[in-house]
């Protein structure tokens, strides 16, 4: 069944405080090279078919309902 | 800078609560067509560099701290 995926991220400039935690703990957990985390959501559609129609609807849930757009920016593409 | 992605989604077999919740507030927006929502974490993680041992390091902390094995299942990828 054909898949969308849509990727909510917080806004560049938006405090990101699941990033700056997961970052933290790095070096305690003996990780190093890790110079910056941002933490984001996943959503995976399965929609019956792909078309203009159920992309131009799935854009939009996106943007009202998935994201926050005054804190977070999204992503809206097929999976192959 | 590089980035790194780290997927983290809820096996297929483990109930998604959140997922489930979007799905059934669809038809009450109007949206129809989505036949299943899972929902997931995406990590975006900045480094230095890539090599391999980098991607050795990211692995074993998606494995170990960043997905929970036992209900999720994770992706490593170099966003190009």
């Amino acid at each position: 069944m054909p898949r969308v995926v849509v990727d909510v991220m917080p806004k560049p400039e938006i405090l990101d405080p699941q990033g700056k935690a997961v970052l933290g703990a790095l070096p305690r957990l003996g990780f190093t090279g890790v110079t910056e985390v941002r933490q984001g959501k996943r959503f995976e559609l399965e929609v019956a078919e792909i078309n203009d129609g159920v992309l131009a609807d799935i854009e939009k849930l996106a943007d009202t309902f998935l994201a926050n757009t005054v804190i977070e920016n999204y992503t809206v593409r097929v999976e192959s």
